[in-house]
């Protein structure tokens, strides 16, 4: 009777806009993870703080209610300087791939915890099984081992850190309840800041295939997340960067897997290349590393060693061939001209489609499938030159993907992508 | 998915502000109903209308759809024409008790479905069991025939009729979305509505002891229920009246039935009296019999008379003596003055903590357990006198009992109750 009376009263407290105490916070929070709170009583809680927000001592609050709900992880103990970077996901996103290697090679621990992707935005860990052999599951000693040896790690969260938070991750995805900033920014930072990192670069998505479609909303995020950071003891910048257009000229597992590589071996799309450089810049001068110029390190084919090392490491094939969809399929530019848009929410829907994402969590992606596009925002094309390849193993999800694409690319007389970095908070 | 796909948009809807359409409100209620909308969606879009509500369309779609959920009961085969009354629910509200069989007696059929007490109002079924042998549960069959011969019921309602408002509404309860008024409105009104009744009286009550505090909402509430009542064919009209006091002298199970059965024998406090009439009038004239004068039908016994005979048709022995709580405490006046103030919230929580109401679903409650107070406010009362006598079977509850009623009353140089019938909404 205590705990429903409890959980009504915090409710009401929220919904009736007033400041939610520390002690309801803590109260609710732990009672949650324990069961003793429903997810009924949960799921209007969000909603209230959905509708009526929460002030920063209530997010900062919120937070540590959910770091305290599991473990922490320490590596105070690494002979490096940890620091880890976080994209609140975009299409075509496949930074983190060539970044913790460059950023490893340069010095520093890179102890990149990561997730599957659920809807049109692609999950790190997929896309790195899309390597032969290779595992995204680590155990806390193997983590701090291969820190230790190689500098970096891409691997799954543990289940310790923070359950509070994907508990309450996978109501919200079901309850209408995710697009809230204090929610988002507080799921983020409680993961990144158990998990023990000492810097943290966020990369918060802007634009059509971001969560975030809006500047000043994105804008937001990055300082209610930055300021979350650094309270925490954890030093933390952002960068708001553009997801109008994806980034790269791939979304997919192995297709992305394989443009990541081109870029560690000099190559790659410039601003997949451009992105790495800036968050790897940010993330060495977060650790007072400022004096080495990742762009030397990723020329000279140091990341690359790291990346090769890392891939062993958990039991990948570097060298292995990467999986290849069974069917392919072609869009051609029905005129000449320059492609002036091309839509990242498209984009991502249609890579989704074809296989490459999931609609239900648990659920197999396709390795191979995915979207290419063979030219970017800018740039001439012919008639006739082939703009997209479509891959899938499920030909019958083409004409799915083709109207997902259908309206979200244009050929016009001239065309100009925005800035891809729009802005810091620091 | 498609269950998950189109509750999260029909939330979302509803989050940003938006109207819901006539077809996401069928087949959300239709879909909760049938366990496809689980708990903790229905409790999101519950947050997200209390906060954001509904337009009167948006209202009667949503109670068409309750209603559409079950069955809907058939009167017109009656000889008399059918009109009921519901109380939002206020302390020491007993007025059902003498009202049903009056308005039998003056020649219309009232078949009174009603509820069972939560919290601190008391629920009239409960207050009807404290009748030694009386039952509560009727079939239609038998509540047809009772309506014919009798010309009253006091029953419980079906779990047939609109099963999807007693779900949402024990859903509700636990999740801090009892208080909007769409979704009480739509309750109340469901219910009725299919119930069959051809016309409603509805008492709206207003002040510290009811749902709404605050006249204007108590206003907005009577006159969405009007609407939605009219709209659906059933002729319906509101009192809204005042709740800062509690009805007549006694609140709990059997001190209520004796009350009742002094206004039925020509006694009883004048304020029960005066409303028992007001309400008799609203419900005599919505069938078109207002040449009745209730008052006369009171006085002369022939009320009484479809009293017993309505206990009697339930099993119940009207001449059996009531049961009384074995113990019972008294407050004195601590000095001479008028009765300034007696609060309704205050007698109704003692009540509720000495056992006349439960605390979940399902609990029993005591039939001789609640609150007597021996002056009205206005009256003059003498130092040393009886305030207050406290009923109950569970003397170690007397008090948290004495705790809620502090502050609840005062003695000042004089005091005057609001009117009891505030306004009339038709």
């Amino acid at each position: 009777m205590m705990t429903h009376h409890d959980a009504v009263s915090v409710i009401r407290t929220k919904r009736d806009g007033h400041v939610l105490s520390g002690a309801q916070i803590d109260w609710v929070i732990d009672a949650y993870t324990r069961g003793h709170v429903a997810d009924e009583q949960m799921s209007a809680l969000a909603m209230a703080i959905l509708l009526r927000g929460m002030n920063r001592d209530e997010i900062s609050r919120w937070t540590a209610a959910m770091i305290a709900s599991g473990e922490r992880m320490d590596f105070s103990g690494l002979r490096r300087p940890t620091v880890d970077k976080h994209s609140t996901g975009g299409v075509g996103d496949k930074i983190t791939l060539p970044l913790a290697p460059l950023v490893a090679a340069c010095g520093a621990a890179v102890p990149q915890l990561s997730g599957r992707g659920l809807g049109h935005t692609g999950g790190t860990l997929d896309k790195m099984e899309a390597i032969p052999g290779w595992r995204a599951a680590l155990s806390t000693g193997e983590l701090l081992s291969q820190l230790d040896s190689v500098g970096a790690t891409i691997c799954a969260a543990g289940a310790g850190l923070a359950p509070a938070d994907k508990k309450l991750y996978a109501l919200r995805d079901v309850t209408g309840t995710v697009e809230s900033i204090a929610l988002i920014a507080s799921s983020i930072m409680s993961k990144k800041i158990a998990e023990g990192t000492s810097a943290l670069v966020l990369d918060v998505k802007c634009g059509s295939g971001a969560f975030m479609k809006d500047a000043e909303d994105a804008r937001e995020l990055a300082r209610t997340m930055v300021d979350l950071g650094n309270d925490a003891g954890v030093r933390t910048v952002a960068l708001l960067t553009d997801m109008d257009t994806p980034l790269g000229l791939t979304a997919g597992n192995a297709l992305e897997v394989r443009e990541s590589v081109e870029v560690l071996a000099g190559g790659g799309p410039p601003d997949v290349v451009e992105l790495t450089l800036e968050l790897a810049r940010e993330m060495l001068s977060a650790v007072g590393m400022s004096d080495i110029d990742p762009a030397d390190v990723l020329a000279d084919g140091r990341a690359m060693d790291v990346w090769r090392r890392m891939i062993e490491a958990q039991g990948g094939d570097p060298g292995a061939e990467l999986p290849v969809a069974q069917d392919t399929e072609v869009v051609v530019a029905p005129r000449s001209g320059v492609l002036s848009e091309l839509d990242a929410m498209a984009v991502g829907l249609a890579a989704w489609r074809l296989g490459a994402g999931r609609q239900r969590q648990g659920e197999p992606v396709q390795a191979g499938a995915g979207v290419e596009w063979h030219a970017s925002v800018g740039d001439r094309v012919e008639r006739g030159q082939k703009i997209f390849t479509l891959h899938t193993d499920t030909p019958e999800r083409i004409p799915a993907a083709l109207a997902a694409l259908d309206g979200g690319w244009e050929i016009g007389e001239s065309g100009e992508r925005r800035p891809l970095v729009m802005a810091r908070v620091g």
